[in-house]
């Protein structure tokens, strides 16, 4: 019997018309742990956009563009309509249950994992037509007999000297910014900044299942104690930190005292339910994002530290990848696996930071390729290669994209680098008022391309965490203007990535971190600009000189002098030799 | 007896605690018919932006950074206290009413001034404190004795010659947009643009007082008969549209049939209220305001007329400027009645389109600088000189402001009129792909100050109306991110306008108009820009030669060669001889 029969099934039983399920868990993670891969399991289906619906008779699955092509592999042979989400006609989910469902229906999603904003969102739209939402239905418990249980791996300690802010003053700067008697922390890069904590739970993003409830003088942590040692226990009840187990959160916000308030950011619909009455509750901003979002002191200079030993492993990479290409046979996954092994040797150093996308010509293109055995192309001394790669280390988070010419590069292939170049430049170089935020900037390292009717159709740049998730809020460069989004603060870390993706020929990425800084007062009020950390050369056989400004190629000189002087110390003397070739001023 | 003890009074017998009062009126206009000038009347305060509150004790009127001198002056001697709004710790005049009120009490607002909106609003914040919204108190009508009529100026036909589409084909264009069976104009400006029809009855803007209730096959403009010849009453009864009372409109919609569907962009209070339980309404945004933004072939074809009429005018007036500034007294008052004079020698002019702001030195970096027999600066042979102003023509409407220097200018008048050309020439050469919306645009014409840490307060650019008023959305260039904007649409006509401001030293502001136009396809999408359509020159005894890029240097000999070109047919010989040497290659 065939897995969604077997959901209809139960279904049929339970009263439910229609079941929601979405790629998310109960913290709403990007990447998920497998306990949580339910739509793989139902579908077969593993892209990372994804939203699945069956009712007694059909079945559809919704994703986006960068999916379409390998959700149509994944689905084959099985009775799943795919639905491309963005297409023009192409109803969402929620417009094709309001076609499919009759009055009286029931539509029954999983409460742990629907926020309560979500069911909120589904019972006001669905209550008009007459369609009850069952938020506490939940068939995969059940039926999923060899689902992977939740990791439990140790969690350890994330050292003062790269944190540079013990706990007890993370909890207080927090409190500070409290309205309510309590804050509930449900995200888990939030809950491992504050408590200077990190795990291994979810691939690249080095967190630990837990809710964080803080209170006005302790908090409690949700989390199994199998996980941290008895001297971590003790430190954490030092900053006023109970550990409960990670089940027993309804529980304990069921027992509150009668009175006292309670905020969140998201909530799964069964923990707001598990609520008394008697407690006022608010939707908030959690006020840890923009705190975890300016790096302090410690964490900058450990950020400096780590980005020469991310330089370093990226050279020697660079070097092993020019004298192997003619010798012996390079795919795009050993290529990836072999700089993961020079990342390996660098000293702290835990894990990428995400999949890295190593992609050979038309590979390129597409922007979120993940390369697999089956895909893996072999690279020739010919063509462009994308590397988009990151590393968690314990002083810091690195991502990095270098594209560089296998062979001699086309007329077409220099002016479309050198294009991008000239955007990443411009924002390198760019001075803006406090108060500016992302959608002010973008355009800057959009204009040349614009100019010759290119464009790349991803943001220019997101926030970078701290030995924590790669991409993180609340600053960010892209063209969609939310009142919402913060403005550049200095001590801000975000990437500068510009591209430009020719379908079937080749991709092209410039991509370093940089840091928010001060760069003066003035009558006008003060300034801030972004400083490059990210230290590795760019490929100057890409580079069409005479389409840089003086001062572009200033800036390129400057910064490959830079690197240059940076690294030199931690290479060999014929890895100096290369970079001293690679760096030379153009 | 003071004016306020007189309202104050009226309030005491009506049962009311607190009234509001708004610088609007029923149409939610900018400028104001003085039958509308109540907050002058009450309080002797002439700024555009004005809120004032009066309670039985106390009086308060907020107003923005732009008119703190002038409120401090006007309201000297009078016992109301100035909010300077914008500045930390000002309350608004809801949060200051919130601590003065108690639970009780009723606030009185008109509803003929007040939208359904605003009073929605204050009821929400108002009721949880237990103090009611009375939304029609009406102290004005009975207590201001001299109150000047509603104007009663006649209205006209806007040729089709110059509006290129005829009235009932605009009305069929909204049809097709409706979602209700009735939609109702309230704005002054959509009303005229739809009806082609234009008036007198507001400084600056050719519109009329009236609204339109447009139905599924006809309409009803409710406005003063008298305003109408016969022969205009029966052209519009050609397209549907019947003539009724403008007072009339509450008692029409009150009659409109059980079962029917209304819906506005903004609707008074007491229209709202007008409106009978079986008529289901709704918010909208005007499908007018996108369609008239729009420019269609024939009005663009009459904006490249109106902008050599215009660019004529502005010869004349900066030679004459030359000629007589050594030799005649000239204030900035007698000059910006001297430009009107030049350009009410051109044919289809009818009225200046704002306020000319005409600022010497000090003056200029005022950036809502309104001169007057009091203020006006005698021009004297050194120092910098801006001019801001347009014209409402026949066949379009202008807005164009030059900055000249007097005399001979110095380095950091160059070096700062030099930065602001640079911005300006960015923003006339962007490109950009369709979709884009303004606040993407707005740090390109703001870089190269930023990058001297330099700024300016106000946007960069607004929508232009055709024969309509100056400003109009819904596309604008600034700072801010509403994810409602519109993006930038072939056809459409908005200013580009960066500027600097020195306190007490001058003010420096470049404005062109620039039209979007279609720059072509590529496999990235479409891709628009703008045509410069403004004619008139630069002064280049302004610009820093040196600080120009190529491209820009050739922007700049390109468009004087192109408004030298253009004009030259309509000047004198002496005319041309003054206009060739100010558009001389740099």
């Amino acid at each position: 019997m065939d897995i969604l029969d077997v959901i209809r099934s139960h279904m049929e039983h339970a009263g439910i018309d229609a079941c929601i399920f979405f790629n998310k868990d109960p913290h709403q993670n990007k990447y998920l742990a497998d306990h949580w891969k339910i739509i793989p399991w139902l579908t077969g289906f593993t892209g990372s956009n994804a939203t699945v619906v069956i009712t007694a008779t059909k079945a559809g699955l919704w994703t986006d563009f960068r999916y379409f092509i390998q959700a149509e592999q994944q689905l084959a042979g099985r009775d799943i309509t795919l639905f491309k989400a963005g297409l023009a006609d192409v109803p969402t989910h929620v417009e094709w249950l309001q076609s499919e469902l009759k009055k009286g229906s029931q539509i029954g999603v999983d409460g742990h994992v629907f926020t309560n904003h979500t069911v909120m969102g589904l019972e006001k739209t669905f209550s008009k037509l007459g369609i009850r939402i069952n938020s506490s239905y939940d068939p995969v418990t059940e039926l999923w007999s060899k689902r992977p249980v939740l990791p439990t791996k140790k969690i350890f300690e994330h050292d003062i000297a790269f944190a540079g802010v013990e706990r007890a003053d993370k909890l207080s700067q927090v409190r500070e910014q409290m309205n309510t008697d309590y804050l509930l922390l449900t995200a888990l890069d939030q809950i491992a900044w504050i408590l200077n904590l990190r795990g291994q739970d979810i691939s690249f993003n080095p967190v630990f299942f837990s809710y964080l409830l803080i209170g006005p003088e302790e908090g409690t942590l949700f989390i199994e104690a199998e996980k941290l040692d008895q001297e971590l226990i003790q430190t954490l009840a030092e900053a006023g930190i109970q550990i409960a187990p990670y089940e027993s959160v309804a529980t304990h916000i069921s027992s509150l005292a009668e009175g006292s308030s309670l905020s969140w950011e998201n909530i799964p619909e069964s923990l707001f339910m598990s609520i008394p009455e008697q407690i006022s509750t608010s939707q908030i901003n959690s006020p840890v994002t923009l705190l975890k979002a300016v790096k302090n002191e410690v964490e900058i200079s450990n950020i400096r530290k780590v980005m020469i030993k991310d330089g370093v492993a990226l050279v020697k990479f660079l070097i092993w990848l020019a004298e192997n290409l003619e010798k012996t046979p390079i795919t795009e996954l050993t290529a990836a696996q072999q700089l993961e092994a020079f990342r390996s040797e660098q000293t702290g150093f835990v894990t990428n930071s995400f999949q890295t996308i190593s992609g050979y010509n038309g590979h390129g293109a597409i922007v979120h390729y993940a390369v697999t055995e089956e895909t893996a192309s072999t690279l020739e001394p010919t063509g462009l290669y994308l590397l988009d790669s990151g590393g968690q280390y314990l002083n810091g988070t690195t991502d990095i994209t270098r594209t560089v010419a296998l062979g001699s590069p086309n007329k077409q292939q220099k002016k479309d680098f050198t294009l991008v170049l000239k955007g990443h430049i411009r924002l390198a170089l760019a001075i803006y008022p406090e108060g500016t935020k992302g959608y002010q900037l973008d355009s800057l390292a959009r204009e040349a391309l614009w100019r010759e009717q290119l464009n790349y159709g991803h943001g220019t740049g997101h926030g970078v965490g701290f030995f924590l998730n790669v991409h993180e809020g609340p600053q960010n460069l892209g063209a969609s203007g939310g009142y919402s989004m913060a403005s550049f603060k200095e001590g801000m870390l975000t990437s500068n990535e510009p591209g430009i993706y020719r379908e079937g020929q080749y991709g092209i990425r410039i991509e370093n971190l940089v840091l928010t800084v001060n760069k003066g007062e003035s009558e006008f009020g003060t300034f801030l600009g972004f400083e490059t950390l990210s230290l590795c050369p760019i490929d100057t056989s890409l580079v069409e000189r005479s389409m840089l400004t003086e001062e572009e190629r200033k800036w390129l000189n400057t910064y490959h002098r830079h690197v240059f002087e940076t690294l030199v110390p931690h290479l060999t003397t014929s890895e100096e030799r290369w970079l001293s070739e690679a760096t030379m001023p153009l």
